[in-house]
């Protein structure tokens, strides 16, 4: 690699990137691991050997295995949290259209990182009690937003009256199964299978897309 | 317990059933370890516990862990299997219909073993090579009656033509993924939510519920 910049910052910069990229290594060790053998089965030193590194130098990182799960979980779900995010258009859009929209966010999230996701799904109840509650009230977040959104177009008329939360929870299960059968070499693309979702739910929750998505328009076109 | 048949042939009889009860404990005990431990991390010794008998009395019943987790998994794929026969007025109704009796058989039984399915679910990865294949070719004789239901359906225009084994698929991960949710305290009966996952697939798959019923009387009505 050349030295593009050989200034004391630059090097510490490039040794932050350098620590930084390496820990991703050992988080997606971890995953891997985890999903082969499963948490309790799983060693420190394993996972160090996958990375090319000594037990003893994973320990600089970490205190024990249970960091590692955490440190697997909590990547997920913060790259979870951003998916909850909406640009201010979608933020003005009728309930069927944002509900579609977090559809498609989210299934470009979770099968960016299948693997990863994988075990930090099957794992997660291996959490320390701590651990588990910090996890769950970032999922319940998720959650939260999803609910809220499709309380919006029960309240709307677009959205038949279904329970929320079980909506809520079937989305997920839906969303998240995908895991379990997903390969990269299948029929369908990730955003092809996102559609689907979209297409099954929304209509799904009541509303043919095509009546929505007049509906929608009328709305809009109304003063 | 009253001896209500003192013959040798009834204690022979009892013992038959007593022998039958001991294993299906050992199995529910055996799930319920692998779940709260994952599979690598559970001991024959702390199984035998949970029934109050001894890790060399269990080896009367087993030659190892693993058939253990394949006599978990096995007896929920043997349940599993059931759930694809069809009553003859079902087999007679129309492909919408017909999913819908699947979906409501399948919920049934899934939900009445919650705690079992979890854990055959979770732990499946697990099993050996060989015990692998056979679970997978029960699982895919299961898939394989849903998207056989779901091509009819697509065939006569009661669904649209979506893709019929990731329809399948979806369908499997919704409703396995009630068991991560599931409370028996909660607020939907297994009941209520299998009407749900039924509104949401087969309105999803492309037809309002209403509409295809109606399609239904005047296709058998028609000579």
């Amino acid at each position: 690699m050349p030295e593009t910049n050989p200034s004391p910052d630059g090097a510490r910069s490039r040794n932050q990137v350098s620590h930084q990229d390496r820990w991703d290594e050992i988080v997606d060790a971890s995953a891997q691991v985890f999903h082969e053998v499963g948490y309790q089965a799983a060693t420190v030193k394993e996972i160090a050997s996958r990375v090319g590194i000594l037990k003893g130098s994973l320990y600089y990182y970490i205190e024990s295995k249970q960091d590692l799960l955490l440190a697997v979980i909590k990547r997920e779900h913060e790259r979870g949290l951003t998916t909850i995010e909406e640009d201010v258009a979608t933020r003005a859009a009728l309930p069927p259209e944002r509900l579609a929209a977090f559809i498609r966010r989210w299934m470009r999230m979770t099968l960016e990182t299948a693997p990863n996701n994988r075990s930090a799904l099957n794992e997660m109840r291996h959490l320390d009690h701590e651990h588990g509650d910090l996890v769950r009230s970032t999922r319940a977040r998720i959650h939260e937003f999803v609910r809220g959104v499709i309380v919006d177009g029960i309240n709307a008329g677009d959205f038949d009256a279904v329970h929320p939360g079980v909506a809520t929870n079937s989305l997920f299960a839906l969303m998240d199964g995908t895991l379990a059968w997903y390969r990269t070499d299948g029929s369908l693309s990730p955003a092809e299978i996102a559609d689907w979702y979209v297409t099954l739910f929304v209509t799904g929750l009541g509303r043919e897309e095509a009546s929505w998505a007049a509906a929608a328009g009328e709305r809009r076109a109304a003063p």
